[in-house]
């Protein structure tokens, strides 16, 4: 290995994606890694690569031999710049060579445990394990390099907007949903402990407070749950928060720096004003609060029906309060087979549905399914009229009350647009950016939602569907929770949840009188929100605010489904960095330090989680 | 209080800070809070204040009595705009005034526990207590705003020359520091904690063996130790690192970034290259390896002199090893009381001087000073040729092991220059921003410390100056190590230190000899920096980086000494939030959940740091 002194004449003078025909005859130096190395009739063929691209280097035999060159070896190369004979066009500098004069050892490298490539098929574990070498796959640095563009270029789209970034602590204080919270016991203050945040929500508000009339950070928030298998235990959120403000100046701002973001770090048109739905249309329409616009197949009321159909079992659902809605599902009836059907039963049960009716409309006898009985002559003329149905789709059915039809039948138009492929596939920024990008912003959503198994086994109550900050559509809070609206609202993008915000609540009753309707008692009230009561009483600004997942949506913008693929070092689903092995163990002396000790320490876990 | 409903009247035109003479007739709302509230000959004047400015609001007395302003209430205000009679030239919005005719009170205030007005002197606690009330004064807004864009206009200084940010993990990995980490106990491991990250150090290492090339970072920093006053215990750095280079290197790229920044954000010129001192030239001149060089009187190498002077004390310490160092105080005569030396003499011993000579240099007979009987004639002649010293000059003198000289002239110097008034007062970013700005490279600092006492209790060893993956200046780490020199570098603005950094490890054979001198077992290296070795068996490439304290700079440039006024929402040097209270106590079945438990807790402590 060489020494690579100070001053010594290793360092590169381009980099590996830089050279091109009008470089030729120049001396050159270029510093990278080995990515293959071949040998055509006593000539070795190098592809020497950087961050920045690919460089083919030509080495004679005996400079080989004195350097023997090994994939992933770090190397300096010196020589001059050549036109190649065949040229590659597929490569930026495939018009060139390097013809290596010299040729320097930086640092060898050990066979690694995958191939450094593209998209490559790697165990997910042995990816986490060996990351510095993944994060050397020209497409994980795209995504890194793509992350970090296309923040910048949102924060510099919220700068030019008077939003100040203003950085809220992580040692904070214990959130609403404590049970979630990371705890960080403290050495100065024996007993206690701080929580890291789940989100800067109430630091924001205090900020409003104090005057600051626009906010924005790229803030780092904790969650500690059971991590499905996209979920990262810690995430980054574009959070903001504005002063004097109504919904739509919120949704101006949004459009506004999302249309620049997506112009300035990819070159891609967002059309705006984005649309919008009321949460109960979404519902109604979609069966989904985040639904995705890019393809029809909405649910349709099949209650006009029901009357005609003679089915005791529907007519009496719709006269006990229930539903009855279903898909078209068009073509289906030969895009989705006897077995396939099965499937779809099994989706709808996931969701709560006690079963699915299926009808396969047919002229002259034609017809089939589960109701067909009940879908004869007139019956099923008008069925198919108010299904919007013909000869060859599939109609399904759920019966149930109104909730259940909408949660059961928004999962299957999912799970049906993606067996039969009605889904576009997006162009993000790798391959042009031109998406489809199609959002949408939901709104009203209701202000409570009746929580009938609490996870912390307290008695059933009203939780709050947003957070308890949310302003309600009624100040004065009359009426019954069930039914109160909220200012609350979410944003979509291709059937993704990217964000959520509201106005929020401002007025300091109000806010006393939503702790109290959510089952918090006085103390608790006081112990965990006193200091915002009391900041609630000098004279605070009406504000509301919005924050975005950012790891999601750099995952959309490049065409990827998992936010892992964008985090540097992610986490498995148990929480745990494979790389440097974190979690781990401790010193007795420093838990002493901190007045801990372990608790009774249980077997391992059923779910395995335990490592 | 009104309720301020969707689509209600009170949203603001303008801001409190945009009307000017060309607004003379127009029809205006503004939102903001009651500053004053004069009544001149049943008139009110009210001052408006929002972020953005003050206005002038003109209140018919009916008016007011129908919503009775107080200080600090949050109100719209529509009217017409008119020129003012008695313009006020020392307002932006002094020309003109709003004509009242309407008033929404958007939110009451109680009175305020302090005034909301630029640079009052409030006790700190309370000032944090109600941390949304200190923040609405216009000099801490505009300390923040500066601070957004200051840091805005870094990261694009990054962006624009190809660095990539990358957000790297806050759960992570006890680091060698551990002694001073925030732990974070898991729910899923039983029995394991987390590490909350005291520098992004070893992620940004291998980022670089990821080829990442150019990494930086906004990045939230961690270190639970015992503070002095001007420490937060979560604190915020610009983290960068480099592939490919040398000192050279990452001194351009930072002149360029900090020049960038300070012209960008606050229209600052500073000149570049920065001047550079080695460590030990520092230390020689200075006394300190953080110079302020904005003014001189540096130390004085007095050992030609002792020879001459008869005075067996100092000579022989010279024959011990010693040294005999001294400041020249310009007029230090008469600027220094006798008193005055009593408190330098303190000075000395506190950085470990046995004592302190001094001598007030005087012709025919007019000398005075601790050692003025071995300063008559040539010596004394002497003694002024060596000290650059003239009759009015005060000399001081220390004669010890020549570390100590260095620190005790080194503190004295900072302590005379401040006792004199010889430091140039900074105009900060709200005064034009002319600085001076007297930035100072310090490079070639040693590459090991003895501890003699460690603070852990264990045994007598090296310690790393830097950080354990500083490259040395030897790769064979031949010879001693009190001797070896390291490739670390400071940056210095006005003699405060702002960060520091150095060219790495990339050699695993050198890596784990440093660790090896440090005294870390092989189990310890294995099991704290296993996967750092393993990643540098896979072609590391040879890099360095760097990284500043954001909340130093800021504050420095804005001409203010603490941090803590550029931190939106600090902590107590007891590591206390006392606005939100925090650290708290947790409910048992979170402790529970997290396998944990008290351990005894302890009596309060000696120093009262609990609260």
């Amino acid at each position: 290995m060489t020494a690579t002194q100070v001053g010594a004449s290793w360092r590169r003078t381009h980099n590996c994606g830089e050279l091109r025909e009008d470089h030729d005859g120049a001396q050159v130096t270029l510093n990278g890694w080995v990515q293959q190395r071949r040998n055509l009739g006593g000539i070795y063929f190098i592809d020497l690569r950087d961050r920045y691209g690919v460089t083919q280097i030509v080495l004679p035999e005996d400079l080989e031999a004195e350097v023997k060159l090994a994939r992933e070896d770090c190397i300096a190369v010196t020589g001059v710049v050549a036109k190649r004979e065949a040229p590659n066009d597929r490569m930026p500098t495939g018009q060139i060579e390097l013809r290596a004069a010299t040729v320097e050892k930086l640092s060898t490298s050990k066979t690694p445990p995958f191939e450094i490539e593209e998209k490559l098929d790697t165990a997910v574990e042995l990816r986490l394990q060996y990351r510095y070498l993944d994060l050397r796959r020209p497409d994980m640095q795209r995504g890194l390099m793509h992350r970090s563009r296309f923040i910048g270029a949102m924060r510099n789209a919220f700068l030019k907007r008077e939003f100040a970034e203003v950085e809220t602590p992580i040692l904070t204080k214990a959130t609403p949903e404590g049970a979630r919270d990371y705890l960080v016991p403290s050495r100065v203050h024996p007993g206690e402990f701080y929580a890291l945040p789940q989100s800067p929500q109430i630091f924001k508000q205090l900020l409003m407070v104090a005057g600051m009339d626009r906010y924005f950070q790229v803030a780092r928030c904790f969650r500690d749950e059971d991590l499905r298998a996209d979920r990262q235990p810690e995430f980054t959120q574009l959070d903001m928060e504005m002063s004097f403000v109504e919904e739509e100046d919120i949704f101006a701002a949004w459009e506004g720096v999302l249309s620049e973001t997506f112009r300035d770090s990819m070159g891609a048109e967002i059309p705006t004003p984005f649309p919008r739905l009321s949460w109960r249309e979404a519902m109604e329409r979609f069966g989904s609060d985040k639904p995705d616009m890019r393809y029809g197949m909405e649910l349709i009321d099949a209650g006009p029906w029901v009357p005609h159909s003679g089915f005791g079992v529907f007519q009496s659902i719709v006269e006990g309060g229930g539903r009855v809605m279903g898909l078209c599902v068009k073509g289906g009836s030969e895009g989705i087979s006897r077995g396939n059907i099965k499937k779809l039963e099994e989706v709808v049960k996931t969701y709560g549905a006690k079963g699915m009716a299926w009808w396969k409309p047919g002229l002259e006898g034609g017809a089939a399914g589960s109701i067909v009985k009940f879908c004869q002559g007139d019956s099923g003329a008008k069925l198919m009229e108010v299904m919007g149905a013909e000869e060859g789709d599939l109609c399904v059915f759920v019966a149930d009350e109104e909730p259940v039809c909408w949660k059961a039948l928004g999962a299957l138009r999912t799970y049906v647009a993606r067996t039969l492929e009605m889904i576009p596939s997006v162009d993000g920024a790798d391959q042009g950016g031109s998406g489809p990008w199609n959002f949408l912003w939901v709104t009203d959503f209701p202000m409570f939602e009746w929580d009938a198994e609490p996870a912390d086994g307290g008695k059933p109550r009203y939780v709050s569907q947003h957070h308890p900050f949310t302003a309600p559509d009624d100040w004065e809070l009359a009426g019954d929770p069930a039914k109160m609206g909220s200012r609350a609202y979410d944003l979509v993008l291709n059937g993704w949840e990217l964000g959520s915000g509201s106005i929020r609540i401002h007025r300091q009753d109000t806010q006393a009188k939503v702790f109290d309707l959510l089952g918090l008692g006085k103390e608790e009230i006081e112990m965990k929100f006193g200091f915002l009561l009391e900041a609630l009483s000098y004279g605070p600004p009406p504000h509301g605010g919005f924050a975005i997942g950012l790891d999601r949506i750099v995952a959309l913008t490049l065409g990827m489904e998992s936010i892992r693929d964008v985090v540097a070092f992610p986490k498995t689903t148990a929480a745990a960095d494979l790389m440097c092995h974190a979690p781990s163990t401790v010193d007795p002396h420093q838990m002493k330090d901190l007045f801990i000790q372990h608790a009774d320490l249980p077997r391992p876990k059923e779910d395995g989680s335990k490592s």
